[in-house]
């Protein structure tokens, strides 16, 4: 590995980049929003010009290995040639119509046969839509109106889950019930007097919350939480937008033996294309027809063909094992990498999902500051955010990035020689 | 024009679709929900397998001229050349990835052009995240909760605005007061003591909800609700998810010179491609700037590139004109053929939007049996939703619907002489 240590945050060329930053400045508030506002992280490119495989170039030319995978959704690589043939295709005959197309039907029986506890598929188009529709259809089913969510866990944007408050009502969060992740006493003591108006409890296949060290599931507190759930006549949800089809092909607790009743999903199940679902079982169908839910793009079918050809390939490929196996060694390296160069890390959760802290950086400024070096050297890595690693990660890849986060590393030591 | 009393319902084989609706019918709640469900209108295929300027194959080989365009999205026609292109070389590039693509910048900058009252864009995915987005907005701006919405108005299918109670709580609905479309004095009473709660008063830009004559906007109403939001400080929503880029360029309610502050955009925005968009006044700008939105494909570059198509080639095109004088057509011959075969119809909305109802059909009866005949002379229609027109109607295309609509009156007339 090749370390200069002359090489800064300020080496690359980012005025492309910044142009667009200040054009979209005027049309669009603040400029950007959501998790893609780069705002805070002046070193990370907020405009992206070109993906392939596990690679992305910037609108200034910049090239990067692709730790973050679109955020979750590009699991087999950018532009895998399987999913946009089979998007291709579909797109020929035809995508939003006054119907669905017979790959929704296709979709559906794949994503039964593969989730281990789905007798039934719903199609939506955001993470937000399918966790919403867990807790309608809870509701519906239960007659109840009241959800467990744990502290601090993310489950989508709407008003009742979004982490920020501005424009959300009192009412928005009315019927919310919060327990700490890994504590089932926690879920006791929230439930207290409630147990006949709890409809759900939504947990997170493990702790993901950003800015935190993640923390795997308990398996005892994951069937304790399902046993809990059957004692008080409450769905388990189980949201699995973030970590679906990367820690397992049919469902994030399947290694456990513990089956949700509902289960959201989104991200990866499409490669990158527009897609939610939700998967259930037969004991809440009934109350999934009873809902109204839709959407004008919900049966777009070039998604679906994408998802299904996602779905095939993955389980094809074993790209589950591939990118633990992966996640494996850039574990490995950067855990050489923060040891020679003396820094304290937390790199926590999955091997396919990590995600890397300083030690004693509350404000996130060494983590910041490692970022925006990895960026510099050709590392696309978030600093208060798990990365996701890709299928599409070859040996050549995993070099770069091992070579650059190691740069990184050498260089934070430079610039904070006491950290 | 022929007409054959002799073509029934019966007509065209439906042995495919019918196969597709019994295998969804195991993996897909009820088999399928929302607005596509196809469930109450056997005659209406589910399942379609080609789209193609103003037409349509069903997966059994049957051929329609399209008088739904998806339930809005598709304005150019299917499949536009000139919005497929440019999505394709947009594909090319990237679609969903760790940031926006420069096609962001352009979109949001010509919708500012386009939109009258537009200062500022934001992207999302769904309507209902649009409508959504633009209460959340106008409380953050208000430090207020309460939101006017007519009554019967379609504002989407989250839980605060899905037209069916299934799984919605009383918290859902608690900020919501209603009013009467096109009466002021509603709306005064509505607000009674809460003026100082009122966030946003939410308006479709003509009364047109689903199984009821549409109306159009009464202008004194529209300028009446302008000055009352503005007495009370709250914010005028026009909704124009549904009526966006159909009836004018810049917003529905400009020939009337009536501005919102917040305006939801969706459906013929990309022409069939999942995009929505929240367009505002800078007053807004600080609210919409601190709320958190976000969705995992909410910056998907090809949508964008669609988008930014569609609406350039809709001002090219002169689209809404050519849609009015196609609209106006069908009107004209739907007129003539009602009064050939002695129907009482109601035929009201805007030409490119009409909405055919039969006179004492309480039940859809009438309705029901009519577009049945229409789709068994291969033009697709419903019963019980607004029609749309996109600009790449033929004359061909035209002759094709009023030939089959001709039929569909004849072949009521004899099923039903009394009628």
């Amino acid at each position: 590995m090749t370390t200069d240590l002359n090489v800064g945050t300020d080496l690359r060329q980012r005025s492309a980049d910044s142009e667009l930053r200040r054009r979209a400045g005027a049309v669009v508030p603040n400029g950007m929003y959501g998790h893609l506002d780069m705002r805070a992280f002046p070193a990370i490119p907020q405009y992206i010009a070109r993906s392939r495989g596990a690679r992305l170039w910037d609108v200034d030319g910049n090239e990067y290995v692709d730790l973050m995978c679109s955020w979750g959704p590009v699991v087999l690589g950018h532009q895998d040639s399987a999913v946009e043939e089979a998007a291709e295709q579909q797109r020929r005959q035809g995508d939003c119509v006054n119907g669905a197309a017979p790959v929704m039907v296709e979709l559906a029986e794949t994503l039964v046969r593969t989730v281990a506890h789905a007798d039934w598929v719903m199609f939506a188009k955001n993470g937000t839509d399918a966790t919403t529709m867990c807790c309608t259809i809870a509701r519906a089913h239960t007659s109840r109106a009241m959800i467990l969510v744990a502290r601090g866990a993310y489950h989508g944007a709407a008003p009742w889950c979004t982490p920020f408050p501005a424009g959300v009502t009192a009412a928005d969060r009315a019927n919310l019930l919060e327990y700490d992740y890994n504590d089932i006493a926690s879920i006791r003591a929230a439930v207290g007097e409630h147990a006949d108006d709890v409809a759900a409890i939504i947990v997170s296949p493990f702790r993901h919350d950003a800015g935190f060290d993640q923390e795997l599931v308990d398996p005892s507190f994951a069937r304790e939480v399902r046993a809990y759930c059957d004692s008080i006549g409450a769905a388990l949800i189980l949201d699995d937008v973030r970590a679906g089809f990367r820690l397992h092909h049919g469902g994030s607790w399947e290694p456990l033996g513990v089956h949700p009743d509902l289960t959201p999903w989104s991200k990866a199940i499409a490669n990158g294309y527009p897609l939610a679902a939700v998967t259930g079982t037969d004991r809440y169908r009934d109350a999934a027809g009873s809902i109204f839910v839709t959407g004008s793009f919900w049966m777009g079918a070039v998604a679906m063909a994408a998802g299904l050809a996602t779905i095939t390939e993955l389980g094809s490929r074993d790209a589950v094992a591939r990118m633990r196996e992966v996640g494996l060694q850039l574990s490995s390296g950067i855990a050489d990498s923060a040891s020679r160069w003396g820094f304290g890390i937390h790199y926590t959760g999955p091997a396919q999902m990590p995600n890397l802290l300083f030690a004693n950086d509350t404000d996130y400024q060494l983590a910041t500051a490692f970022s925006a070096e990895a960026q510099a050297r050709g590392v696309y890595v978030h600093p208060k955010h798990n990365w996701f690693v890709s299928a599409a990660t070859t040996p050549d890849d995993l070099d770069m990035a091992l070579t650059g986060l190691d740069g990184a590393f050498a260089a934070l030591r430079q610039r904070h020689p006491r950290a």
